[in-house]
Parts: C-alpha cells; sequence; structure tokens
C-alpha cells in the first residue's frame, strides 16, 4: 500500500505514439482513476507533456516502466500527494 | 472501451460549414455528452478553433474522421483525460 | 433537434432598438433559457454587444433572423455548445 | 411580462440623495428581488455610480423613471440578462 | 423597513478607539449580521479604514451617528445593497 | 460577550519559540476555533508574521497578553470581524 | 494534543531519495491525513521542495525528525494552522 494519490510528471516524449494512446493505456490500470495528459511545448521531434496521475495506493514503478515503454523520458516529478485525503499545496505570504 | 473522457483539440477549419454545423454533428454522436467550440483567431480564408469534446469511451478515430470530412485540420492534441473519474491538470509551483 | 446549448455571438447593432428590447424579444422564444447582452463598445452611431444565448434545442437559423430583424449585423459566432451536458472550454497549458 | 432578470446601468447622479436613499426606494418596488450601488467615481458635483438591478419580470420603464426623478442621469446600459434563468456572459477565448 | 442589506464605507478614524472596539460596538446592534472592518492604511494620527455592515433593515442613520461618536468621519459610501436577496455587483465587459 | 470572530494581526516576533510554539499555545483557548500563522518575512533576528484567529466571542485582550508573552510585539491590527455571522470584506469597484 | 492541523515546510533535500518516497513514509504516519510534497526549484545537486502536512494533533518534534532522516534540511516553517477548525490566512486589503 503505497498510498500515493498523485504523481504529476514533466515527461518527455517523441511524437509517436500520441498522448491519446498513452492516456488510454495509463487509465486501463487498477490503481489509476484518472489521468490527464497535457501538451507543455511542442519540438520538432519531441514533445514536453505533463502527465498528472491520479488514484488509490498507485504503484509508482510500474507507471513509470509504463511510460517508458513508450519511448518517453521522465524528466521530473513535480508535485506528489499521499495519504487518506488529497492534499492541495498552499500559496504562502512569500509566494504571493 | 477507449476509457476517453476529453479531447482538447486545436483545429484549422474553412469558414464553412460553421462552427454550429460542426457542433451540431459532433455532439449527435452516443460516445459524446458534450462539445464546446471555440474561435481562437480568424484568417481571411480560415479559422483557428479549439474543440473540447467530452464524453464515455470516446472513439478517437472516428471523431478525427468527422472533423476531417468539414475540411479541417487537426493542428494538434492539446489535452487528453482518460480513466474513471475526470482530471485537471494541476498548476505546479514552477508553473505559477 | 439541433442539440444546440449555447450560442455566444458577436454583434454590431444600431443604438436603437436597446438591448433591452432585444433581450425581451430573445429570451420570449421557447427554445431559450434565458439571454445575457453585454455591452463591449459604443461608438456614435452603432454599438458592438456580445449575445449569450442559452437553450435547449436552440434553433440557430430563427435567432440569427430575430437579431437581424432588428438592424443588426451578426460578425463573428464565437463561442457554441452543442448536447446533453454545457461543456466549458478548458484553458490549456500553452494558453496560460 | 418583460421577462428581464437583471439591468446593469452606468449612471450620474448628483450627489444628493446618497445611493442609500436611491438603493431603499428602488428595492421597494414587488419586480425588484434587490439592488447594488456601487461608487465608480467621485467628482465634485456629481457621482458616477453603477447600479445593478434583479428581479424577475423588471419593469425597466418605471425602473428608469424612478432613477431619472433622483435628479440622475442613465448614461449607459452595459447589461441585461432576460429569460428564465439567470445567464452570465462567457469571457470568449479572444478576450482572454 | 429600510430594506438595507448591505453598507460599505470609506471611514477617516482616529487611532483610539481601535477598530476592535468600533466593531464590538457595532456588531451589538438587532439590525447587524455581522460587520468587518479593514484597515487601509495608517497615517500618523489617522487610520483610512473600510467598514462592512450586513443585515437586515439596517438603520443607516443610527450607524452613522455610532461611527461619528467614535470620532470618525464617513469619507465616502463605496457600495450599497437593499431589497430581499444580496446582490453583488457584475463586472461588465468594458471593466474587465 | 465580545461578539469577536476574526482578528487579523500584524506581528514581529523573535525567532523563538517558534510559529508552531504560538499555534499550539494559542488555538488550546476555548474562545479559540482555529489559529493560522504565516511568514510574511524572516530577517536575521526577528520574523514577520500574520497571525488569523477565528472563534467565537474572543478575548482580545488575553489573545494579545498571550502573543506579548512570547516576546512578540503586535504591529498593527489589519482587519477585525465581529457579529453573528463571519463577514468578508468587498471588492468596491474604486479597488478594482 | 498538540491541536496542529497543518504544517508547510520549505526543505532542502538531495535528489535521492525521491519525493515519492519521502511521501510515502510521511503518509504513513497516523497522525497525517495526507501529505503534498511539490518541486519549487532544482539545483544540480539538491532540489528546495514545499512539503504540506495535514492531519490531527500532528507531532511536529517526529515529523521534523522524518524529514531530516532523509538527509533533508528544514529551511523554514512558513505556514501554521492549529485548533478545531482549518483556518486559511486572509488576504489583507494591504496586500492586495
Amino acid at each position: 500500500m503505497s498510498g500515493l494519490r498523485r504523481l504529476v510528471l514533466d515527461v518527455i516524449k517523441p511524437q509517436e505514439p500520441s498522448i491519446i494512446d498513452m492516456a488510454k493505456v495509463l487509465s486501463n490500470r487498477e490503481d489509476v482513476e484518472g489521468i490527464n495528459i497535457s501538451i507543455k511545448e511542442i519540438d520538432r521531434k519531441v514533445e514536453n507533456v505533463k502527465i498528472t496521475v491520479q488514484g488509490v495506493n498507485i504503484n509508482d514503478k510500474e507507471i513509470f516502466e509504463l511510460i517508458e515503454k513508450f519511448g518517453a523520458a521522465i524528466h521530473s516529478i513535480d508535485e506528489v500527494v499521499a495519504g487518506k485525503s488529497m492534499i492541495e499545496h498552499v500559496l504562502t505570504l512569500e509566494e504571493m
């Protein structure tokens, strides 16, 4: 039981397969409630995308392997939520 | 069962048929709950529009074919949501 | 059954009849749930207004004819929503 | 049955009577659910105010006469909502 | 029955008594549901504060007298709401 | 019965004791429902913090004494809410 | 009973272990309802992250020790909430 509820990943992928194909495969897993893939930037050969995975007890290793099977590289893990409830990060006074 | 819940498409279309005609045809499908077509830019001969398709198990291939039948070209797929629940992308601290 | 739920129209109209008169007539239709007319710009002889029509199975042809009967011209159709549920357009990462 | 639900008026008024007096009188009508008067700008002799009237089947002619009885002038009608439900104007992509 | 639901007042007050003392006294009235006093600017001898009074059938004359008893001056009445329901002012397209 | 529901205080405190210690002690009072302490600025020896106290019939004198016992100084009282319901200050048109 | 409901921590950590590993361990505690770890900045050897811990009667000492066991340093405590209900800090007029 990983307790993981959300992963936000910054990913570089080749243009094929499309983000539709990736979303279909990732959302098909038991530990995934839903997936959002948004384009950040399109270059000539690669796309920089943000993948938001939400679920209960997400298996992060298997998710990473699946993403890498598409020829994609995980550039950074930008946000992680874990625990009994979904916690959003709070904007502090210094960040406003 | 594609699991697809939302597609956000950046589309270039001729001025005719209108976005009203496109919305009517696309929303008439069984796998489409609703459709929003918004104008991004109007040029002399073509319009750049954003098409947001929401549904359950959207058949992306058929949607694409329908759009192309209108003489329109899908310029990019900007966001995809798939799975049991609708997931919005989260603004990370670096993007704020 | 057009399936149309919302039309957002950019309209140029003479100063008379007023937007109150237009709203009264348009909202009186069976296929219209409600109407919002907002002023975008007032020139000496004409007004540029945004008309938002919401309803179920809106008859776009008749709406257009009604608007034109007021001596107004539809400059552009800026947004269309159709289908079983009202879909808002989603701000993509590139638009943020 | 006018079907009018909201009027947003840009009004120039003398400093007396106050916006409190105007709000009391306008809100006392049967066709008015509520009224908001906000100051936009105070000049030496006059005030520029925004009057938002909400109700059911608002009688616009009588509202206008009441406002003018206070010595005020309606500079422009900025927004009108009519029909069975209250419709907000939608920000289009071009306006964002 | 004044029908007044909200008054927003721009007030200049001496530093003593404090906004805590003013809030205690004003909120103690039968016609006041709640009161918010926020500091806008602190000068050497006076404070510029915004007082938001909400209630049902607020007695504006008595509220004004109470505020002036504290040695404060009402600089302007910035917003008034009256009627059966609380109406917020709507941002018009020209104000956006 | 003070009727006080919220105090927003601008406070200068030494770095020790921490804001965690202050929050624990302040939230332990019967008249306090909850407390939020946010850092505004950290200097070498002191911290500038914003303390938001919410409760029912808050005893402001005792709260002030408690804060000063920590070696902290109340720089200003920025917002006060009192009465039967929590009232937020409303942004006026001139402040937008 | 600490009464602590939320801690927002500014933390410098080595790149390994990842924020996923930290979130798993921290969310596993009885006093933690949920945890959000967001990347603020990635340097060559270290990452600057914001950790938001929410729970009931959070044991701050043990949380700090756990974070430090990962080789991370708590740079500052940016926000603390304690008490019976979760209180958000309010933007004052001067901060707007």
